[in-house]
Order: C-alpha cells, then structure tokens, then sequence
C-alpha cells in the first residue's frame, strides 16, 4: 500500500492569467525549479496552465492554440537542465479527421521534451463549463509509469459517488484498472461554497475505493466571473488527508510519501470568510489582469455598498479606493453621515457629488414631453439611480478607475436594480451573494478593519431612497423569507409549489417572486460581470431567454 | 427512384414561442387539420416546435419537460380524429442511469398516440448552439415506415460535404444503409447571410447521393439574438428543388411527389433584403414575445438610427414608434433637421428633449471634482451620450416603449459607442450589420417608404457629434476598411499578420483594429441581445474572456 516507490511530489498551486502564454510558462518554470531544488521528482500544475482557464472563445483563434504549443516546447527546453518531471496541462491541435480541433490534455515534461500526453476525456458542458464546444475528447488513458493522470472532470465521474453520474465511462476505474498505483488530478476547478468539502469527500471516496494515493492540484486566482480557490490537496491511500495547500493564494506543496500531515493556516475553515476572501481574490485579480489599478464605489451608507468598499480596500489598497456619496432629492441624513464615517476609518478618498440638481435639469427637460398629468413614479426613481451611474462612469473616464458595482444576488434576482443606474460598473462584486449573506460578510469585513462599517448601517431597513420613506420591504417579503425562496428557485431549479409548501409559505408569494426572477432576466443580460460564489449565479453559467412565456 | 408511394407531406413553416407549449401546440394542431384538408398524409413540424427553440437553461428545470410531455400527449389525442400523421420535434426526458437528463426528438403521432420517436444524435455544440450543454444523444437511428427522420444537425454532417467534419457518424448514411426511402428532416436552423443557398446545396448533395427525396421544414421567426428565416423546401431524388417556402413568414407547403416545383414570391433572393427581412422580423418578434407594443429611438439624424426606425416601422408600424432627437452642445443644425424630416415622411411621432442645460449642470457638479486643470475629452462626451440614453430610458419607463438600441456591428467591434449612452436599449437591432451594409440597408428601407430617408443622411461623414467637428474618421480608418479587417478577425478568427497580407493594408493598421476589438470585449459583454445576421455575431454565440492578454 502507498506510492510506487518513496516519492516526492510538488503542487503547484499557480496562479495564470488567459492568454499569457509567456508568464504562466515562467511560472511553471519558477514553481518547477523551487520544487527540484526541494528535491520532489515530480511536479504537478493545473489544468490548461499554459495558456490560463478558461479561455472561451479564444481556443477557436487558430494562433492561441499555436501559441500554446510554441510555448510548451519552449518550457520543457528551458527546464531541461532540472532533476524534476513537469506534469501540466495545456491545449493542443487535436489533428483528427472529424471533430473539435483542439484537445484539453496533460503534458508530461522531462529532460527538454515532452514525453507523454494525456487527453481529456470528459469534458463538462454544464454550468459555467463550456468544454464540449472547444475540445475533442480523448479515447482512452494508459498510466504513465505507474502514475495515472487525470484531468479534472476525468477524476469526478466516481459512479458510487453520485447518484446520477454525468458521463457512461470513469477514466480513474480504467486507469487503476491499466495498473495505476497513484493518482494526480490536475484542476481548474472553480470556488463556490461548500466546494471545498465536495472535492475533499469525493478524493476520499476515490483514494479508498481504489486504494491508491491520490494527488489533486487546482489552479487559484480570478479570471472573470470564475475565483478558483486552490486548496490543493493529497490524500494517502486509506483517505487521509496527507497535505493541504492554501485556499485563495499561490502555494507550493511537496507531498513525501513519508511526511505527516502539512496543515496550512489560510484554508479559511469557515465558509462565509471563504466567501469574503473569493470576493477579495476576485476583485484583485480582475482589476490587475485587465490593467487597472484603482476603483471607484457610490457609498449610499447602506450595507451592500459598504461590504464592496471593504473588499475593495483588501484588493488593491486604501490608497487605490475612492468612494462617492451621490445624495438626491430623497436621500437621508445619516446616508451621506455613514458612508463619511465608514471612508474615514477605512482610510479611503471620499467625495460628495450630490445628483439633485442635474435631476431638476432633467426633469425640467422631460416635463414637458410626460405632459400635464404626469405622476412621480419609477420612472423618476430611476432617473436618480441613473444620474449616479452617469456621475461614477464620469469619474471612471477621467481617472482611469474601475467602478465597482455594488447590487447583491437578491435584488438582482428579482430585479430590484436600475439597468445604466446601480447596475453600472466593470465588475459586480456582490451579485452572487444573497443580501442575508451581505449582512454576514460585512460583519467579517468591517471587523477585519476595527470596526470600519458604523452600526447604524447594519442596523436601519434596507432603502433604495428614491422616493420618500421608501423601504425595500415595501414591495418585497424580508429578505430572509426572500433569499429562501430565491436559493431554492434559482440554485436548486424547485417549481414554485414545492418550494411554498418546503418553505410554508402562500404560494401566491412565490409565484411572484419567480416571477419577478423570469421577467427581470432582460437586466441581468446586461449586467457587468460578477464573481461567482453560489452553485449557480446569474452570469455566464445561467443562460435563460428573455422572450419566452414559461410559468410553473 | 422516388417517394415509396405517391404522397403528400406538409412542410409546416410555424413560428413559435419559448415556452408557450399550449400556444406552439395548438398551432401544429391548426396547420395539421389545414394539411389534412389538403388531403396531406404527414405533416412536418420543426425542431422543439412543442416548447419552442432555442429553450436554453429553461431544459434544466425539470417542470418545463414535464410540460413539454403532457403537451406532446395532448396534443396527439386532440389530432386523433385526423386523417394525418403529425411529426413534430420535442424535448422529454431522457429516462438513462446516466448522462444528461433530457432529449431532443422528433416524435410521430397517429391516431391519437405517439407511435415512434427519433432521437437526436449529433449535438451542436459551437457558435449559438449549447445542446451538449443539455440533451443525451440518441445512440442509433431506425426508419421509420420506410422514412428516415432526422433532427437538425443529424442531417448536417455529410462526410463529402464538409471537408472536417463535426462528427465521426452520419445519420443520414446509417437510415439509408437501413432502408430509409426519403428523408424527412425537422430543423430548427437560424439565419444568417448566406446561410440558405448552404443549406440548399448541402441537402442537394444529400439528396443526390443518396439517391432519395429530401423535405426540410424550419421554423420561422425571431427569438431572442436568433432569427428563424423558414425557408423550408423540398428536393427529389435527383436534387432538383420541388417545393419552397417562404422566407420571414409563417408558411404550410403541401409537396406532391406528383406535383411541379412550387416556387414563392417572398423568398428575397437579394441577401441584402432578406438581411433587411430578418431585422424586421426579429425586432417584431422580440417584441411581441417580451409583450411589448411600441418602441422608441433616439435620432441623430445619422444613418444608424435611420435604418432602426424604418426596421421598427416595418415591424410594429408607424403609430408604435416615435423618434427623439436629444440636440446636444456639439450637435449640428441638419442633425435635428434631417431627424425630423425623415420623422415626417415615416408618418412616426417625433419629440425634440434637448441635453445641453442637463449636461451643464452635471458638468457643475462634476467640475470641482475634476479641478481647475481639467481638460474636455472622452469623459465629457461620454455624459452626453448617457444623458440621451438616460432621456430614452426615461421615456421608456413612463410610456412602457421598448428602447431599441441604434449601433452597428462595426462601432460595436473596436468599442466606438458609449457603455450606458447609446447602448441603452432592449434590443439592438442593427449590432451585427456592418456599418457598409447599414448604407445598403437604408437604401431598402428607404425607398419602402418613398425615399423616407434624406439623402443628406447618406453622404454626410459620419458623426457621433460629442466634440466640435467631430468624425467616425480621426480615429478609425474608412467604413470599407474597417469592415473588411473585421469581417476577417471576427467572423474568419484569422491572425493579423494574414489579413495585413490579404488586404494589402499595414500590419500596424491591422493590429490596431485587432487590439481594439479585444479590448472592449468588456462593454460587449453588458450589451443589449443584438438580432444575428452574419456567421458570427456579438452575442450568445462568441464567448471571449475579459481579463486576458492574448495578442496575435
């Protein structure tokens, strides 16, 4: 029982950027050679290392796949001279008569040559994942000296681990079968809560059914709307937890068939920390792959705004952070008071640039066009939600800043946002976290900075103020009652009548709120992008139609 | 060499919505008792027509199969009295231990029963298409009393007619091997210029080398981002045309193997009027299936928005559509002229809401912030592009008016629009046609309604007035050029350095254009659902990273 032989193998947990062929290969080499010089015999990097996960559309591009390729070559002659086996994932042509062009393989890297290949076998097409589209599947997998390698997906098909597997084969099954007597996973494999405790009971499911150790590494770091955790892992043959790299951070892990147990500090046991820290992550790495620096955020003093600046502020630094109050017609006293008093003990630039002139201009303009009869109603609201949009993009064109947008997951959900208003900015920080989970993150923000955010915030009913004494609770149950409702309707895909009668609640309720999820979808295709926290957000893995007429 | 028998089979060309399996079922039961009456023995329907095409995420909520099936069930027993038998494609679930949990099938009913179901095996995974996202693939194909039943893509995988096939099998070889006399083919195949003269010899081959009648029947209509052009026919054994429907239009054609070719005028043999033809369309649809009646555009008097307004006028008439110009700073006197002029000859309401007191007082509060060493420059013309998209929503929200979006693909390419400004809006009707063929387009449009468009609106330079002397031209070569670079990198993917090569043109003009099209990948990703008309459209069909560093 155990590894082959007594081995020394490297994770490493890296952090690529899409199409950066040049940097993530240095990387590799980087981690490789750090890894030698700790005398492992193999080290192990992420699915599609090369070339950055995921990278959509862009395999279509003939010279991305070309370039990978150069790229490898160039890797392995560069780490010729290092006493180590590379294990890493790449894209490659497929060069077959029929099918995708591309394939989605590991590469096996010794002495300045490539000396073995592993294709992809299952290639998700759910969710987020889109890997039918891009890659050809391979046929079959043989072990390579008694190691079998899987990539990703390849190692999560265990039939005695889900009820209804996705796929027919299980490459592991014929991996072992073919004489494997170890496992590395090679992943990019995004964060979402509870994911961590997913993989590590489905590895220990495989380690022990197969009695075979089995190494996982991840990639970490943001790429769009995905924030991959890392949190690599080994598990001995009986299942247990032999290693553990960190989550949300690059790591460098040698696993020794003889070592105990390596427990990191920042594996953040608690899942909300988790949250906050993938929002963190998240931010950072969008922000710093795209080029920018520094950000933008329209404090309103509520919660949703806060929680943003906070996690701004642990992205990319007090001194890259402004936030700006925008009070209009219907703002409240302490609103601007709060959000002053939080940019104070944060330690952020803060501005004040009331709207409420520019909405008299506006309405001036309008006025005569809505004629004579015309009512105050959502219209103006949003005329408000607006000029702060406007307001912020301004400042964004002139100083160069990434607006950071501040709406969560259940306003977005039913649509309790301004499209062009709230809902302007480059990045949704928050729009996968449930407003009840708002008032948790915050909680671990604000204390992470002494106290920053002011009680008052946390403690007054949630308010757009766009028209006078506005409360959300006006046209929507509380938000406790509401995010039940939205997780069962929006994650778990419930029809309104189980989930009335799983929840006690009318089902008057939830038809309406379902509703007001299927109408508002025409917003949500138009919103900036948000990080993905939840098993399933709205964004790039949540494709419903707009003109469509479906009710359950 | 023929039919088995002399028969009459019924192409029904029906247009159906998302989601409305009672409305699309009622409608095959319509058009089957007119087939019958016309003393047809099958009537054809298209792919999905029960639940409507394409279905997207909705196939993951297991209520919508569920319905897709009581409706199919109904369906049969509400047509048994009917001397017809009905195949119609559907969704219903899959019923397998493993894999994806739905199928698309096409389904035979007869005498108030479903009497045989053909499975869908290839599933078209690129471009628009996600249906590995979501179906199992049938795994064989039997004919049916002497007739082979395909869905879609099965039929599309001709080995002699694509030089790199999709797919390694061919259904359309194995039915005929199994005996298949004609060949019945349900699809459900978007339009896009050039796409039916492809489908014609595609199926021409078929037909020829198997030696075997071919009828294809298509839906018709729009549906989101995609439009369904019909375009249904029929071809003998000998691959000559015997019976064509309508382009654009909802259309039941009776095919007589007895009968001589059946030929329809609105079949729009000019590519540029059946570009023309699906815009209207999909604008009309888009709307009438969102349940939206009017709609509303911004004028500036410039080619863009011209072409959007006759488009709308064709799709909701005139007395749903009304015209704002929002006259700026830098706007010129023949901007709200020509506006205004064309708004007279189309017979739609028109509203002059000028920006520029608006826009004065924001730049007030704005101004402070910026400090005395200001300069104008993209900021500002950014706040005037916004304060029209904010006066267009406005409007929108007070009347319940869809605003549709006046930008061409070509600004949409290398992010010559304003994120919030004029990108507000629903729909963005003309976003996949390039700025040459929006010329060509007025021209149609235009002489529809007696020349309604100025002629000073086609030979002025285009301008997006937001400076003084402002235009297209200072930062972006000729509308020509610029197309043909874009036509090559966006729908070809071909690499710089070839289409320098190609065009004759500077490489560094080239990478230019190139760069700019990646770089504002982020806006295209928060624009309003544009209707496809070219092989590759912005939009749901090509899918990019944002943060990434790919250069070619």
């Amino acid at each position: 029982m155990g590894y082959p032989e007594r081995m020394r193998i490297a994770l490493g947990q890296i952090n690529t950027t899409v199409g950066d062929m040049a940097g993530n290969a240095a990387k590799i080499a980087d981690f490789a050679s750090q890894a030698a010089a700790c005398g492992a015999q193999i080290a192990a990097f992420p699915e599609l290392a090369i070339c950055g996960y995921p990278p959509r559309d862009l395999i279509e591009r003939p010279a991305f796949v070309a370039s990978a390729e150069v790229e490898l070559t160039k890797l392995a002659e560069k780490t010729a001279h290092l006493p180590i086996t590379i294990v890493t994932g790449t894209v490659a042509a497929a060069r077959a008569d029929s099918g995708k062009q591309a394939v989605n393989a590991a590469a096996v890297l010794r002495g300045g040559k490539e000396i073995f290949r592993q294709t992809k076998m299952l290639l998700p097409t759910y969710d987020v994942f889109d890997e039918g589209r891009y890659f050809l599947p391979g046929k079959k997998q043989v072990p390579f000296e008694d190691v079998g390698i899987t990539v990703c997906e390849d190692a999560w098909n265990d039939k005695h681990y889900w009820r209804h597997p996705l796929y027919q084969r299980d490459p592991v099954d014929e991996l072992v079968a073919d004489g494997a007597k170890l496992l590395i996973s090679i992943n990019a494999s995004p964060y979402h809560m509870g994911k961590r405790a997913q993989r590590t009971q489905m590895f220990q499911a495989l380690a022990c059914r197969h009695a075979i150790p089995v190494l996982y590494v991840n990639q970490v770091g943001g790429n769009d709307q995905l924030v991959f955790d890392g949190s690599s892992f080994a598990m001995s043959a009986h299942g247990e937890l032999i290693a553990q790299a960190a989550s949300f951070q690059e790591d460098l892990v040698i696993v020794d068939t003889e070592s105990p147990t390596v427990q990191y500090n920042r594996t953040f046991a608690n899942e909300s920390e988790a949250v906050y820290e993938a929002l963190v992550l998240g931010t950072r790495d969008y922000l710093t792959k795209c080029g920018f620096k520094r950000v933008l955020i329209g404090l309103s003093g509520g919660i949703d705004s806060s929680l943003t600046a906070v996690v701004a502020v642990d992205a990319v630094g007090r001194e890259n952070v402004t936030g700006i109050a925008m009070p209009g017609p219907f703002s409240s006293d302490h609103s601007v008071a709060d959000a002053r008093a939080m940019a104070e003990r944060l330690g952020i630039r803060f501005e004040i640039i009331p709207i409420t002139e520019g909405y008299g201009k506006m309405l001036d303009g309008l006025d005569p066009v809505f004629g004579p009869d015309n009512k105050r109603d959502v219209t103006e609201e949003n005329i408000q939600a607006r000029l702060r949009g406007l307001t912020l993009m301004a400042l964004s064109n002139k100083w160069g800043a990434l607006v950071l947008t501040t709406g969560n997951k259940s306003e977005l959900a039913v649509g309790y946002c301004t499209l062009y208003g709230d809902m302007c900015g480059g990045l949704a920080v928050i729009s996968d976290v449930p407003k009840t989970l708002v008032y948790e993150l915050s909680r671990i923000g604000s204390q992470r900075h002494g106290g920053a955010i002011p009680e008052s915030v946390f403690t007054k009913p949630p308010s757009a103020e766009l028209r006078p004494d506005q409360k959300d609770s006006d046209s929507l149950p509380e938000y406790d009652v509401l995010d039940a409702i939205l997780r069962l309707y929006v994650e778990e895909m419930q029809p309104p009548p189980r989930i009335a009668a799983d929840l006690g609640l009318p089902l008057d309720l939830v038809r309406d709120i379902a509703r007001k999820v299927d109408r508002n979808e025409y917003k949500r295709q138009q919103a900036a992008p948000g990080l993905k926290v939840t098993t399933k957000a709205f964004g790039i893995g949540r494709r419903f139609p707009i003109a469509q007429r479906f009710t359950e």
